[in-house]
């Protein structure tokens, strides 16, 4: 591969979905199946998802909350007692209606219909809601705090590898409180919690919102949201988290004993994260030569290849790099010895996104010294000595993930536009390609508008302050700022 | 609670289904839902899972086997291409046949039917091999070696929490290979890593053994499985690994370049453990005062209870708590605070199964002094010094779990009866209240014998070693030993 090409061979700038397509297959994380708007998560793929769940998992530990599991099936009567969630979702439901495949006439029909058909779970605050009402008497059982790592299914109509598939994985978290001030506060202690996920552990730059009423979770009295912005000027909303105040409390009936004697119904709420954000991770870090990893997700830290010309020599170079991987073991080290050519090689971990790649022969035993690429800043080969290479591992893999991170916000920065006067001049700049994001104040009238051009609010930022001004869409007074853009 | 009474109401002995209803619901590891046939894992349930997971699953990854998520929906058409696969599962299916819910005339039904219905995956062979079929060209993309943790879903008539609920979960490992050799080794390892896992990990004699050709998992050559004896005498098997030849490859095409530049069907395995040894757990280790966990799954091994008679000594009692969690931090260890009395928390952690509980109150302080309880061999009430402390922890834990094994092999051989001469005595050994495992020669012939008696072989021994004799059911010569036993 020359210096001037590219190991993905359709830039971001010519075709952003194509190239998204071309990475994930590049990277060899995900493919296609023979059922409808779902897919595969290869073990690339699959590896950075166990990286997130282990984070993510010790993090709700120690607030406390505990690990259960759900049955994945609603039945629709009881999916339909809180009005606005079951119109949210009653769309886009597999429903399981049969429970038997019988072979009638050479074909195959499902038969034994059930009696009341099963909603396959496309989020689980009914049935969930229907345990935490079992298990509630009295104020002394709360608060319940509980999750869980599961797949969901949302029948979609058009699809997209990871951000938008028919079954995906995700967790989602469950609490039930005893007061609003208890519900909103773990609400609010999860969104700094994702915050830290997205900005701290994932290195992307993203906003810490609250949706407007129309683009709330389905049900929810508040849904708070991280949304941030893709090299196409897209947002993606990564994470959400709802106070449910007692809507579905009072539709499951989760009362308590109160400390004044009364009955009360408890106040919930839900949250989650999914398997969306490998697609994130692709779509905020990916480059013309592959995906890029942050260092707690990525499947391997280095990559050791030993170039192997001649078998007497073999003992030696593969002694030699276990030598290297000793040396620096407290990151993820995979030795590769495969039999493909070490370019070859080479070029597959850089699309995979392998921080640091290691390519070992019998120079490198002779000097004493170790030949690497890097591929943060940007893909460079160096080398260094034996034991200089655990020191210069550290500042590589530093500046690795402050890279990402800062590409990042310079990204946001640069494609942020605050001084938008008017809807025509928001029609303009989002008639340009690729974007980003608008910040504008919003009275909360005018939203067919945006319709027409395909533009939505994302959220206003908890951390904008009210201030006097004009409302982007129908000029008149407004005082909140929001964010405009177009969504995956 | 006196000295003469248990803690769970009923005893084994007087009704062993019973009493494991209320051992579940008494150490609170998992509740009934709503939903047919399907449970709620609570947090005590799950955290035994998620031990079970990560035990298993570094071991998997050990053998290179990587984790993926494939789709948990199998076209109905795609899953009857294996003949005797399809018919093994078609009459327990659910099927997914609709996308859409609405509302018509004040009724909810199931609308927008969907073109081929969908299984909701019992087992996921043909899905995987579908991927198979794409992923393999050459014989240099063998073997692949894919495990997937998730939920299956089979509908059972009749449910029993944990041994057969309509949803469960599970591990299934898949793989594909160039050589019949090479598959059957690597069924066989992971057969004996299941074998490690039951005895040494989980602390259960069992059995490893083959299955006879009519118990085979639904299109296996061989299926592999370890059979262990619960309490009342019947047998649980507990997990399979399977040989299926190039049956599965055929229905799916699962076809390579081979060294020779023919072109050959892979030979497949498929194996896997469930949530169902949770239940094996219970039946295995429980007593009539709740479970017993072995370390290696026990959600914790140490529980300290602070006992607070006056606000005074609060933080001097917590203070002392904390000290003595330190002094054994290489294990699982949890301060309870929670505002109940201090024995009805011991005898919670009783019923749950924690090896050793602590009491700690203002004595203990001015003593120097750990008052804790221990649950295995028996439970009994003990002191020590503080200083003494992880010491005498070390040796209560080996002591539990080898009590644990050690009454594991005491049922087992009391309880097997190798004497037995003709179908008459065998029928008169089952007619008997828990009556255990009969080993005894079979010849292939006669099975109508035993469908009568309510018993079924379970397995031939891998171990046991072929000798003349004659058939238990037929008197017809026969040379193999077979397990017989009723079972779950």
């Amino acid at each position: 591969m020359g210096s001037n090409t590219n190991a993905i061979s359709i830039t971001r700038k010519k075709d952003f979905s194509a190239w998204y397509h071309e990475v994930i297959a590049a990277a060899d994380l995900a493919d296609r199946s023979s059922v409808r708007g779902c897919m595969v998560i290869k073990p690339w793929g699959y590896a950075i998802w166990e990286n997130m769940q282990r984070v993510l998992d010790a993090k709700f530990k120690e607030l406390g909350v505990m690990n259960c599991y759900f049955p994945m099936f609603t039945p629709i009567d009881l999916f339909a007692k809180e009005a606005s969630h079951i119109s949210g979702f009653a769309k886009e439901m597999a429903v399981v209606t049969h429970s038997r495949i019988e072979n009638i006439d050479g074909k195959l029909v499902p038969t034994s219909p059930i009696e009341t058909p099963l909603a396959v779970r496309p989020t689980s605050e009914m049935i969930i809601g229907e345990s935490f009402a079992r298990w509630v008497e009295s104020y002394r059982d709360l608060p319940l705090l509980v999750n869980q790592w599961c797949n969901v299914v949302r029948w979609e109509m058009r699809t997209r590898m990871f951000l938008r598939t028919t079954e995906f994985l995700w967790q989602e978290g469950h609490t039930a409180h005893e007061t609003e001030t208890e519900a909103v506060v773990l609400a609010k202690k999860i969104h700094e919690l994702y915050n830290w996920f997205i900005t701290d552990v994932l290195k992307i730059y993203a906003i810490m919102g609250e949706k407007p009423d129309h683009e709330k979770f389905p049900g929810a009295v508040t849904t708070y949201t991280m949304e941030a912005m893709m090299q196409d000027g897209k947002a993606l909303q990564c994470a959400t988290s709802h106070y449910l105040g007692t809507n579905f409390a009072k539709a499951v009936e989760i009362k308590f004993q109160s400390r004044n004697g009364g009955l009360d119904f408890a106040h919930t709420t839900s949250w989650g994260i999914t398997t969306r954000m490998i697609g994130g991770l692709i779509m905020a870090h990916g480059d013309d030569n592959g995906i890029n990893t942050p260092l707690e997700v990525a499947p391997y830290h280095i990559v050791i290849i030993p170039i192997i010309k001649n078998e007497r020599s073999r003992a030696e170079i593969l002694e030699y790099c276990e030598k290297i991987k000793i040396s620096c073991s407290s990151h993820r080290v995979l030795i590769d010895i495969k039999d493909t050519s070490s370019q070859n090689k080479r070029w597959d971990y850089i699309r995979k996104g392998v921080p640091i790649i290691c390519e070992i022969g019998e120079r490198d035993i002779n000097g004493r010294s170790i030949a690497f690429t890097r591929r943060q800043p940007k893909i460079l080969k160096d080398s260094c000595e034996f034991d200089a290479f655990s020191h210069v591992v550290n500042q590589i893999l530093e500046e690795h993930d402050a890279a990402l991170y800062s590409k990042s916000v310079e990204l946001n920065t640069s494609k942020t536009e605050k001084n938008i006067k008017n809807f025509e001049e928001m029609k303009e700049f989002f008639s340009n390609e690729m974007p980003g994001f608008v910040m504008a104040k919003w009275s909360g009238n005018g939203l067919s508008l945006l319709d027409k051009i395909g533009v939505s609010i994302r959220c206003t930022p908890v951390k904008s302050e009210k201030s006097d001004g004009k409302c982007i869409l129908t000029g008149e007074k407004a005082d909140t700022d929001y964010i405009f853009a177009r969504s995956y």
